[in-house]
């Protein structure tokens, strides 16, 4: 087996929640690649590897070390030429950029906002106590702040997939009539919310979540198995 | 001179206006085509070409018509394919889609927002008419009513860009180094805006002003000098 992925858990190894690390376990499945996922409890992951990245995914293929979830996937891309496309081609993967900032400047604060709580719920005692700090110090106000909040979050959370929504009317994916790498940038993002919430809090006719759906099926059901 | 586009205009033909309209004339320059530009008034887009569209942009190359600036986007890729690419490969044209989507529902609600009063006071009396019955039935509500929230949705403006804004860190165009159909999609809204109120309504140090700057350039500054 050469290839290890390391991802992010909390107390429970079966549950890696990292939206980044989702991301990357969708693209070696899409490229038919077997590798070992080994999940990191937050203040585990500097020490994989001896130290090699601050933050996860980190894959390890033989001897080559890389980490970022868009440089893994434009290694995979280059590295398994043979394999199916994660970006059809230069274009996809310069627009594959958009869907990234997409993803990041829509959806992430948002998620954040709903599940850092269960998230928190979720890491071992000294993970919880660097959790608690750095995202505090980040956010600027306790954890417990976004208690009073959370439903609201909810409630705004369907409006913010609108542009994907309107795409969807088109086509059945991102990539057109299958995935490409851009669908596991934005399905990171409930994977995420999925995992720690139990929940993608949309409505289950929403064209969105017939999407999410369609990628839980994937690759005999893979991420659907992780709850 | 075989390629006319007929695009849209209001009481003064050299200042058309609609930004599907301008996404292919940057698409007809990116390629390098001669084309004559024919800008028609709202009520004469009917009877172009015996009726072929009902909308604007409309393409003829020779005995080739073709609608939708989309559609024109992969007709002139597919025909001219020895000419700079508008897409990069199959990727890139799907996931053009979703840059098209963000377009339509992030950006194209807050120009009309803004801009129906001066579309309207740059059309003749007939197109006034018509524009009038079709957006108060569109939205709702008479022309007017959009006069007292147009300082709040200029206000609101800068952050409907996050997205682009955001990449924009990372490199100068959605194209990466230079830009693809997918950066023309995103400069249609922004034109269409400047041309109908004189302004894009970002400061001038924001970087979507300084990629729309860079645009304008192009082609000898050809949008440029529209205004």
């Amino acid at each position: 087996m050469s290839i290890i992925l390391y991802s992010l858990c909390g107390a429970e190894t079966a549950r890696p929640f990292s939206p980044h690390c989702w991301k990357t376990v969708m693209a070696l499945r899409h490229k038919g690649l077997d590798f070992v996922e080994s999940p990191q409890a937050f203040t585990e992951i500097p020490k994989v590897e001896g130290g090699v990245s601050k933050i996860v995914p980190i894959l390890k293929d033989g001897d080559t070390i890389v980490s970022d979830s868009f440089d893994i996937a434009l290694y995979l891309e280059a590295t398994y030429p043979d394999r199916p496309s994660l970006f059809g081609g230069e274009g996809g993967m310069v627009l594959s950029r958009f869907v990234e900032s997409y993803g990041l400047t829509m959806l992430h604060m948002a998620v954040t906002k709903i599940a850092i709580n269960d998230i928190h719920a979720m890491l071992g005692p000294v993970d919880q106590a660097y959790f608690r700090e750095s995202r505090e110090q980040r956010l600027g106000k306790p954890l417990e702040d976004f208690i009073a909040t959370r439903d609201a979050e909810i409630a705004a959370f369907p409006e913010k997939f609108a542009t994907l929504r309107h795409l969807l009317k088109r086509q059945a994916y991102l990539g057109g009539e299958s995935p490409l790498f851009a669908d596991y940038i934005l399905f990171g993002a409930l994977q995420w919310l999925r995992v720690t919430t139990g929940s993608i809090h949309l409505p289950s006719g929403d064209p969105v979540a017939g999407w999410f759906d369609r990628l839980l099926d994937l690759y005999d059901g893979h991420a659907r198995k992780v709850a």
